[in-house]
């Protein structure tokens, strides 16, 4: 028997990446990643109002390019082995549909209408519509935001949904549902015609559009239409029931096998999000943490009901029952801010470079251009090479790491971040050590949280750049938790996690856990924590705890 | 009637300056600075443990070359008009004596023992001595440091000289008493031969020797010799009377007159701390609070007796009798850190060139240092230049300016700087202005302290190196205090002072005073607040109060 091959599509911010994995042994044939044409030239975005939009057309056009890329590096007779296909995506990312389930952006009159293209996740236009939501669960009989952390948030489903409704009387008028991004593109491609018929995630429904079974599904019609009568008769054409991604929605339609040059059996998964199914690729299991480490991060975990129960775990980001892995509960918590608080600290140390050095006239413009280039890229490594070379116990100066506000735990985008213990001594490296070991302290406080709440943590799992190129981080992490973390081979988790759920999907495992077993990566490193300085950066943390709550809110 | 002809002789930290002034109309007819020989070369100091000693042949070798280079460019027959000369040096620094009033490293056998030389101001290595002064006065009596602000510092003449003795069994057994560096210079060259004719300074005696007439003097015996008997004798062989530096000690020895070039005739004046004669220079007078800002600042004002009476005026760094103007108090404060926190963030900023670019392999290494130099020249100003342009109501970033601890008020050593309110979005530029902004908080905190201790402050007078180059510093400190702010002419002020005591110790004018209204260089520049900022300001300073009361000590 030929081995069976499935195609995992990672759908992120900027770009596709299709993975061409062997589904029996894991091994990756291939791979391949396209820009979003449209998005990538600015359309449809304004930065200074967090307007940012994608055209449905932008996903259509790198789906075929990846697929056929990848496909095309491939030994010959690979593509008539492909049994499945799944699809992760950014979220929450959704768009109004007409009756057909097809994206609004679709139609002629709407294609350059950027209320009429999805919502993408960092899309902030809907912050006062969010507050409504928030407002309007703290009066009502159930609080509808209880499974998502306790506070709703700009980036999700109804709050930007209504705020779409509100802005655009033409979207107003034509719309007739609303899906998301890793809703549609299975039923894309498996030629689903009626928006009844597209299935729903749970992850995504689960996590941002306060979808649960406990009070049967969506927030009441009632609720729906306090919140606005714009809202009305949206509950009935939306859905009752969700799926995990683990399900067939269906398999390719003629058009799309065609397309993909793909046969018409190909089993389409259901679709999640990217960092579920990266926890998913990475390896998760029950008491395993494991954190997209990034610009910000992502943390998802997976508890079994005997764990759990009913518990609901207080300030988190959310908690969906088959969210991450099928018959457990998938967790997911992050911090607003991690890779991004050292570029800011690198953008910050620019100025003289950016500012000053670049109108010398000492040098030509083009060696001066490559030498600020050169220099830049030097900043953040060669930073790391002496702030690892001071002690901990020289660790004086404490930062906090809300300079992006902070996600979990308690969400809370008001707070900022600062920094303490400064002397005329305080060099750059010994700052950004501070910095670097105030994300690790905001990594501890999520990991206390999910433990104070009943939730075992035993070890971290780390996936995304910074966990594979940045091993001061990620051991200055693991002596803050005093944990061990390992590091996953992949570079390509969220694909490699689509991959299993495709395998799934196509009958290759009976479930997901027993494509984690077959197809993982393993492990590139593992960190183990210094016991020494992890009994020094607990007392730091104290500190970390009261600057945060003195300056938070300065 | 000739012009009469006074020297004004400054000696900083680094160098000593000579003003060779017209002492009827106050203009300046010439001036040269000479840098100590020894202490440049980095002689006897140790800055691991902040070690810095100066030999007094430093002193003597530069005496004569300023002096001479001064005079030669002025017209010829100047010298013959020079009636006065007066003293202004850093303070305390003292060294031991032999029972001529010379000290030992003046000897032979002393000649490089660094114990036996003058311990500059900012020698910290009695900081356990110090503690035992404080501890002791909290005990005793009498609070010896009283008029002192209530906190010995570790800077001062006791603790100094204590530590020395315990350090040094040769100076010990040699040693007959302590002279302060601005008690020296006069005795020196007026031909002083023995330890008990030297005239002792009101300033240094005052400020920093716990000397007061309300206890007859200097500590009791018994005091003392608690602290430690080595102490034993000293009191009886140093001083009871100090004298107010209007006062002559005495004419030129016939030796310094002819090394200087002058007449037996000339008169010197008494000698005091540099910046206390630096305050007479810039025109000090009641309600108006001199600031010498530069690394750190020292703050000068004079009261009337009327004014503050018997009060004691707490948290600041003493108030004497004459030790700026006779028949006023004299009052002393200062911030630790001022242009020394804008010199660490630049230094924080230098790092991509010091490390990273100063690597690189694309120029020349004559260029690379042509250019790093040109840069990091320039990152003050062109922060200044950014950060101006920033409104104050984005002043969102907010900081303390204990960086290098605080002097006042209160003294505090052991507190550090912090920085809050960061945002992704905080850019270099916006850091400096909230530096800046704190720097200024942290003078409005020495201003109203003033003020709620009963000392009227109306108008602020800035010398030295930031208040002539730095308008935007200048301005938000305007804004801040709500206070006008005028900017001597004169970049001399210390030695324009000196030469307005030499004037009047000549007899030119019967007192300082006179001598102000006639030799005062007038004022450059005059900084009006802006009314509403003022206002802004006030509530950001109620943060800066809040930020440095829960951080300070983190």
């Amino acid at each position: 028997m030929k081995d069976q091959i499935v195609i995992g599509l990672d759908y992120g911010s900027d770009s596709a990446r299709a993975l061409i994995v062997n589904a029996n042994t894991g091994s990756v044939l291939a791979s391949s990643v396209k820009y979003y044409p449209r998005w990538t030239e600015g359309k449809y975005c304004d930065p200074v109002i967090n307007q940012y939009r994608q055209h449905p057309q932008d996903y259509i056009d790198v789906l075929e390019a990846t697929v056929k890329d990848a496909l095309a590096q491939c030994p010959a007779g690979t593509a008539e082995n492909v049994v499945g296909i799944a699809f992760d995506t950014t979220g929450s990312t959704p768009a109004f549909t007409d009756e057909t389930g097809t994206p609004l952006a679709m139609l002629p009159e709407f294609a350059e209408n950027p209320n009429a293209m999805f919502v993408l996740w960092k899309d902030h236009t809907a912050i006062k519509e969010a507050a409504e939501v928030n407002d309007l669960c703290a009066k009502w009989e159930i609080d509808y935001t209880a499974y998502e952390g306790g506070i709703y948030s700009s980036e999700w489903f109804w709050a930007k949904a209504l705020h779409v409704l509100r802005q655009d009387k033409a979207v107003r008028e034509q719309a007739y549902s609303i899906i998301e991004y890793c809703e549609w593109l299975p039923a894309l491609i498996t030629g689903v015609t009626k928006s009844s018929d597209v299935v729903r995630s749970r992850c995504a429904c689960g996590h941002k559009a306060m979808w649960h079974e406990k009070w049967g599904g969506l927030p009441s019609e009632k609720f729906l239409t306090t919140l606005d009568p714009l809202l009305a008769g949206y509950r009935d054409r939306l859905f009752e029931k969700t799926e995990t991604a683990d399900k067939p929605v269906g398999t390719l339609s003629k058009e799309w096998a065609d397309r993909l040059g793909l046969s018409t059996k190909v089993v389409v998964a259901g679709g999640a999000f990217d960092c579920h199914m990266g926890a998913v690729g990475a390896a998760v299991s029950p008491h395993s943490f494991v954190r997209v480490i990034g610009t910000s991060t992502c943390d998802i975990m997976v508890a079994s009901y005997e764990e759990i129960g009913d518990n609901l775990i207080k300030g988190i980001c959310g908690q969906v029952d088959g969210s991450v892995i099928p018959g457990m509960v998938g967790l997911e918590a992050g911090q607003s801010g991690f890779g991004d608080i050292y570029a800011w600290f690198k953008h910050v140390l620019e100025f003289p470079l950016k500012n000053i050095l670049s109108k010398t006239s000492l040098i030509d413009e083009a060696t001066k251009a490559k030498l600020i280039a050169e220099t830049t890229d030097q900043i953040i490594p060669a930073l790391s090479v002496e702030a690892e070379k001071i002690p901990v116990s020289e660790s004086t100066i404490i930062a906090t790491d809300w300079m992006n506000g902070r996600r979990t735990p308690d969400a809370n985008q008001m707070l900022k971040g600062s920094i303490a213990g400064l002397t005329l001594g305080s060099s750059a490296p010994r700052i950004f050590r501070a910095l670097v070991e105030a994300t690790a302290f905001g990594s501890k406080a999520i990991v206390d949280r999910f433990r104070n709440e009943g939730v075992r943590i035993d070890t971290v799992i780390g996936i995304g750049g910074i966990a594979l190129k940045s091993p001061f981080v990620m051991q200055t992490l693991s002596d803050v938790l005093n944990m061990p973390i390992k590091v996953c081979k992949t570079d390509q988790a969220c694909a490699l996690g689509a991959a299993m759920f495709a395998a799934t999907a196509a009958g290759v495992y009976k479930k997901v856990e027993d494509a984690q077993d077959a197809m993982n990566s393993g492990f590139a490193k593992e960190y183990t924590p210094n016991k020494e300085n992890a009994k020094v950066y607990q007392e730091i943390y104290d500190k970390y705890v009261v600057l945060g709550q003195s300056t938070g809110l300065l």
